[in-house]
């Protein structure tokens, strides 16, 4: 079997690709014995993901498919995202090894990626947020990979040939940065048959963000900075779906979506989720376990993430502000107070950002095609409809009011009065 | 003589590689005979340009060098901003054919583009406001220009997916971006050799712009807006020396800086360079011309080039709110109501973007390595420190407290009091 054009792998034409790609095989021991375990487990929309276990070792391989797997081809997808997924691995990988798993082999003509198997106990976050489990690193490590990954990708690192070779490069992903347009930027705030809710408890819900003009203007602002601005090359889905954990481990997967972008879709993507966790929680309450304690942890995580994450990044800055970043030379911000000032300023643009873009990624979540298993998951329509409000009505607030916190500790204490 | 690999064309080879391209010859008349008049006329610091009058006609040729041509070899500049220049040439000149000239040939290898001759009495805009001219259609004329130029090549008129393939094509020019980055947004701020004023009367004015930590902050976040934000295929360099203009004709020329940038560097290098010419005028005024009434003149144009874009670029936007374009769908911003909001917000940032630009491109004029003829004519250094000093001091002002101007009027209020 030749793999000289694209072929859709299974888990016996699969065994054909290790065997005659060293790489792969090397790492697991497929040189050595015909033994393999193959496992399909891609639950995601979009790919097909394999688990291989050989005599010395295991791998993932994920392979994207032409259009999105969940729909078929109907709905055609450039495979090519497997590239940007790649590069973005590789590049993340680099700058944040300790929580992006390594890549073994990537195959461009394939749309193919050979990577570390996230071995159990390693679960998705979201899945540790909806059982109620606390990860007391999560919140470190989460600020780390975010500081690290988004500041030497941006032009407080880069000169700005590189930026520019970067932006151009990652032009190319084109078709993902359309589907977040319009799945998050417009779909919620329109009428589409792509749109659903857990009606008819939240239909007027539903019809208030399609007629609310004031988020209408917010939103707008968003989508443009959105396909505008290009300040760092960020993971561009990075939702609690997107991270794996285990009491010390955090590993950021499927940066598919990746380009070069604004910082607060990154970190508004993953608070955002953070806080739909918490609101999901009255739903998962039970007998016994009222949740009470986790939806405080969840919100000291919130604030830690973000606290941390500002002082990393701050140190980062420091750290490297005589080195190759353009945006701000060492000679013009040259004493330590005006370049407190600039900082100050700078992260509070971030946080206005983040939040902004938090907030649309929650009204998506509750009005848009794509739900979150955090409330997919509580089973009665009616419960689930409560909690759902109450998360929709503070991301209201939170997108058009998003000027007036001044740190995220008042943020954190707004979404404790909502609920 | 082959013209396969760049050569830099005399007054000679240059007929010999018209008489060769059909493109050129058959404008002016050159296939039936040897009569062509030759005249280099390149002024500008990085090209040669040469007028060519044939028997039935003229043109301009235009080549650019691989190294900036007023410093030398010293300072290398790619030639493919050639490629730029007639790519956004050809593409304003379909969105705003009165007021870009006609390219007639474009040639990659040899960096040379053939181009209607704008015939006398056409001068250069900033000769004519030196000069003390008033040109009745310049307002009109300008924000017909930029409201076309501006609109059509931005996210209210393109897809995403034309947008980014914009943008890979023209991050290709970031040598040109990066002179811009220095000149404009970094060396007015630090001490560098390049930088030069009217010494020793302003030596305490270039300290305070390289001391002013207000003024850092806000220079910081327009740079990182020219690098990171692409909004529309701007110009790059509009002031008034890439204006030509008659009585009843205004031809924008020279886009060799051009790439997808924000709108407000082209409004606001336009308008700042017309509140330079303003204060320039105390510096020509003669016994029996106070230039009074030229003054305000100016101001009204100022006043008109912006309230008549402004009115312009929300036409062409209401023309084409059911179009292509992504940024603002038409089953998103569905009535009236909602349309006004967002675009009233759009304008209200984009004169703000356009008054930060603009003080920006005012301010390195008078401490930066490039001046303007405006204040250069001004023969006595005195005379000219004491007009520069009051350009100068407006800019920081503009720079610093833009936020506080609700419409161009308030602007053009504060220049006379200045003054």
């Amino acid at each position: 079997m030749s793999f000289e054009e694209f072929t859709p792998l299974n888990e016996k034409s699969l065994v054909d690709y290790i065997k005659a790609t060293p790489a792969l095989s090397s790492k697991i021991g497929a040189d050595k014995s015909d033994d393999l375990v193959i496992k399909e487990v891609g639950d995601g929309n979009l790919n097909f993901v394999f688990i291989v276990v050989g005599s010395s070792g295991s791998l993932v391989i994920k392979q994207a498919l032409p259009y999105i797997r969940c729909i078929g081809e109907s709905w055609p997808m450039a495979k090519e995202r497997a590239y940007f997924e790649a590069t973005t691995l590789r590049k993340h990988g680099n700058l944040s090894p300790d929580h992006v798993p390594q890549v073994y082999h990537f195959d461009r003509t394939m749309a193919l990626i050979g990577m570390r198997y996230l071995e159990p106990p390693h679960i998705i976050l979201r899945k540790g947020l909806i059982a109620g489990i606390e990860y007391p690193f999560l919140a470190d490590h989460m600020s780390d990979y975010m500081a690290k990954t988004l500041f030497f990708t941006s032009l407080l690192y880069h000169d700005t040939t590189e930026h520019r070779r970067a932006v151009t490069e990652f032009c190319g992903n084109v078709e993902l940065c359309r589907l977040t347009e319009q799945v998050v930027f417009s779909d919620p705030y329109r009428v589409s048959t792509f749109n659903r809710w857990t009606s008819p408890y939240l239909d007027d819900d539903a019809k208030a963000v399609r007629e609310d003009s004031a988020l209408k203007l917010e939103i707008a602002e968003l989508k443009s900075m959105f396909c505008e601005r290009a300040q760092a090359l960020i993971h561009g889905d990075l939702h609690t779906g997107s991270v794996m954990v285990t009491q010390d481990s955090t590993q950021v997967i499927d940066p598919e979506f990746s380009f070069i972008g604004p910082m607060g879709f990154d970190i508004g993507a993953y608070l955002g989720n953070l806080i739909l966790a918490f609101f999901a929680q009255d739903g998962h309450a039970a007998q016994g376990n009222d949740r009470k304690e986790y939806k405080q942890w969840i919100l000291r995580s919130i604030e830690q993430t973000w606290d941390l994450f500002n002082k990393r990044f701050i140190a980062l800055w420091d750290q490297n502000k005589d080195g190759p970043g353009e945006a701000y030379l060492a000679d013009i911000y040259n004493n330590p107070g005006v370049l407190q000032l600039v900082q100050e300023n700078y992260m509070r643009n971030l946080l206005l950002d983040s939040l902004g873009f938090g907030a649309a990624k929650m009204i998506r979540r509750i009005v848009g095609v794509a739900h979150v298993e955090d409330f997919e998951s509580i089973e009665e329509d009616k419960r689930r409809a409560v909690c759902e409000r109450s998360a929709l009505e503070f991301a209201k607030m939170l997108l058009k009011e998003r000027r007036k916190f001044t740190c995220i500790g008042e943020v954190v204490s707004a979404i404790q009065n909502q609920s």
